[in-house]
């Protein structure tokens, strides 16, 4: 399947994707893309549902975050053995481990607003998977298992707040609209591998990143694994597995985005993610004259 | 007021304590200690409402984690200067953020789980506040209009996870029973000045932890906007505001937490927190034969 989470921000409400793309309203059967639902027992009963019964939504719907109920975004660095090269750190020995802060969760084609002030806001394409079943200390063998389904993350990252600010890489990596994820949740029966998927990222219409999760340091089992040893995961929460080459901290001179900047994210069988670049003050001149913001 | 979450683990339901300290039942009023209840109009309005008129909750009565919905644990690295010292580190000239995954949250007086094979785990007793409304980009001068309350952390750390394991902190801090957070939420109205709050840690029964709020490096009210700048808050949201001296870490030799430990944490007016040490393996043993863990 297929799911997504449609409507107003911060108020979506679930659906999913027919056999002939169509986007279907899933809220007279379920109230979100969330919690019990994420489970195998909750996807099952899902799939049970036959698309064509359900309302078609308009054209123009616009998609939010493709799972709700996040407590958790964590996200792994420097996991693919070419980005490591690029940005001149070591490959890691162990998975490297931050948070996004789960308000900055976006639709896969929402704005994304620079903050106040920035100048090195960059982006990153990643696979991020989505936790459906509670899960401490789970083994590599049986991860997959506690794993709901995957989609496209622009983990995006303020590259000053992120390394000349002091601490950890928090302070780059949670700002408003700095997490796109969608445009849909695909469950893992229907990706065929998730070690071979090719990754993209074009900006204004040139390719930037291109990747496969093949060069991986560490896959995707190994990583709900590990991170299970450290913390309990929820259903809802998000692993983001990193980023392959290509992203603006590592072009000579770095290349940083700008307004009007456009931003598409492409990841095989898992749809793409077409995002606007839009300053700070004008996102809010756009919201206090009541215009739309996405 | 003083309010609490009261029942099982996961199940939680909202209270208050009355003037005589007794525990009062509010989940006839109100769903849970969570989102829009936080927010000044909430908390006004559950100020309206008389103690003496709602069910006294029964002795023995578990106190959860005294917040629900919470979404971000922003927690600050080294923000009291005689901690810094301690450890070795210079006095930060930023506030240092990381985080705690909220799924290690737990109530005051819940047992504290060595986590599987740990060798290092050490106490920080911190002043925590909880956000009341979304906060983004705010001035530290009007912060405190987003801060609901206050309750006393324990910012549980594996010191190997936080500095031996590569990357971030984010490994050491948020273990499963790695926030205990509570036993109150107690509003700002109720605090003289959170400027002058004495805070201790006694490890069985020697005291372990002293210090005051009067010595931390960057106020509430600046940690609030500080961080506001990099993420947006939320209601229920936590920033647990760093730890004073004592910490096992830097004792001569360290000393760690060991299986029966007990602590006791006190803040001046948030009232005390109590937790016992438990192994690994006797927790999960406990769990298998269904006797209670708390």
């Amino acid at each position: 399947m297929k799911l997504i989470r449609h409507g107003a921000a911060g108020d979506e409400k679930p659906g999913l994707v027919d056999a002939k793309g169509g986007l279907r309203d899933l809220s007279g059967s379920l109230r979100d893309i969330a919690g019990p639902a994420l489970s195998r027992q909750g996807l099952d009963r899902l799939a049970m549902i036959d698309p064509e019964t359900l309302p078609l939504l308009p054209a123009g719907t616009r998609l939010g975050p493709c799972v709700g109920g996040t407590r958790n975004i964590v996200a792994i660095g420097l996991n693919y053995a070419d980005h490591a090269a690029e940005t001149g750190a070591a490959i890691p020995s162990e998975p490297i481990v931050f948070n996004k802060a789960p308000s900055c969760l976006g639709g896969a084609n929402d704005p994304v607003i620079l903050p106040k002030g920035s100048a090195k806001t960059d982006w990153e394409v990643e696979l991020a998977v989505v936790i459906g079943a509670r899960a401490s200390y789970v083994h590599a063998n049986e991860a997959l298992d506690y794993v709901a389904g995957a989609c496209i993350m622009n983990d995006l990252s303020e590259r000053e707040y992120q390394y000349e600010r002091g601490g950890t890489w928090t302070k780059g990596k949670g700002c408003p609209t700095f997490g796109p994820l969608g445009p849909w949740l695909v469950t893992l029966d229907e990706i065929p591998d998730l070690k071979k998927l090719s990754l993209s990222l074009d900006l204004n219409g040139r390719r930037q990143q291109t990747g496969s999760t093949a060069t991986m340091v560490f896959d995707v089992a190994q990583l709900v694994a590990y991170v299970s040893h450290f913390m309990m995961l929820e259903p809802g929460d998000i692993i983001t597995t990193g980023t392959p080459p290509g992203v603006g901290l590592g072009m000579k001179p770095p290349r940083f985005l700008k307004p009007d900047d456009e931003m598409v994210l492409r990841i095989d069988g898992l749809g793409e993610q077409r995002q606007t670049v839009i300053a700070f003050d004008d996102w809010t001149a756009k919201v206090a004259a009541g215009e739309p913001t996405n």
